[in-house]
């Protein structure tokens, strides 16, 4: 059985978490404790030298960091991943987009709101910071907008992994003190997300199960 | 003819190029001037609403941003994308970890040492921001390094697209002031892409062609 290294509050492995959900695959799933820097340990970095989760372990021992390859991986066969060449490309560009754009301001955000005992602790330091990352990611949800008052989802007009990959940081921005109501063609898309048969939250907890 | 908006000073443009030199694709090639902010023009903007170069355009002008994205989309049914599941995702892996890791510290601290006038302009915010980068620069030379010391490319034993998206701001992170004399795994493995039949460097100028 495939092997989920995750922890809950992350939304890279809340993408992860919910397309196995609603693929319907089963998994175990290891809660990673980041407060104890568990992701950091000699055995963990033997899985991802990278030392973060998500990593996904396969039957065969062979570990998959990063939450978009991941989900390229899983879906690969599946509705959530078009088979067309340039349907496809368009996915990967949505999912750089997120890496690149979205996730560095819209998580880090939240992840500072939600724990202010990450990132720069020098006060100016990090309102600059905070007030550079709340403008680009509300220009990020104004491109998003602008997407989706055009289509119902990102690629192809049907739900994909890039969907998934913009949902997970988007859904919990609001935690970050994000405001999503001048963005309702981002809201619309949410609720089609959340419609979506077999979606979970993402504090839905897979069952945990740990090493030893 | 495929069109690539591009910028000679771009790493992420010049992972494009580079895949275009060793394919011998030939492509239209449009100068996008930065300084000018030729990227935020409203027409550019109808391009890309994110507004970064590079992007490709089609013949049908579709346009694709987001430079891993164009790479998948020509290196597909070519040897510079393996064709199993498992391979492929571990190629994303890869450009995931490029994007999100070694970009924004390899890269960004070439990008402000050669524009002073890019980045922070608060000196002391500008030198926390840089040592940090540096740092975390110097530690994904170490996890490139560790890879190189396994394997002679980075997936499947063969050079992929995840070598071109790695080599582009590894090979210019000495204009950031990275030494690389003491990742010599990383050296060993730059000149093996450098001795790649079609292989350019960064500042190989394609034809350029301006609208209009």
């Amino acid at each position: 059985m495939i092997t989920l290294h995750d922890n809950l509050v992350s939304g890279n492995g809340y993408k992860v978490r919910l397309l196995l959900a609603l693929l319907g695959i089963e998994h175990h799933w290891i809660d990673i404790d980041l407060d104890k820097k568990e992701s950091r340990t000699p055995e963990f970095l033997a899985v991802n030298p990278a030392g973060r989760i998500p990593v996904l372990v396969l039957e065969d021992g062979t570990a998959l960091p990063e939450s978009n390859a991941i989900l390229n991986y899983l879906a690969d066969g599946t509705g959530w991943l078009p088979s067309g060449r340039l349907d496809r490309a368009q996915v990967l560009r949505w999912q750089c987009y997120e890496q690149y754009e979205h996730e560095p301001a819209l998580a880090v955000v939240r992840a500072w709101t939600l724990h202010p005992e990450w990132g720069p602790q020098d006060p100016a330091m990090r309102a600059a910071l905070l007030a550079e990352k709340r403008e680009k990611g509300t220009a990020v949800l104004g491109v998003m907008d602008e997407v989706l008052r055009e289509a119902p989802f990102f690629v192809a007009g049907a739900p994909t992994i890039a969907d998934l990959t913009l949902y997970a940081y988007t859904v919990v921005a609001p935690e970050g003190g994000f405001d999503l109501a001048p963005f309702p063609h981002v809201t619309a898309w949410l609720d089609r997300i959340a419609a979506l048969p077999g979606y979970v939250p993402i504090t839905h907890r897979p069952g945990t199960h740990r090493p030893g």
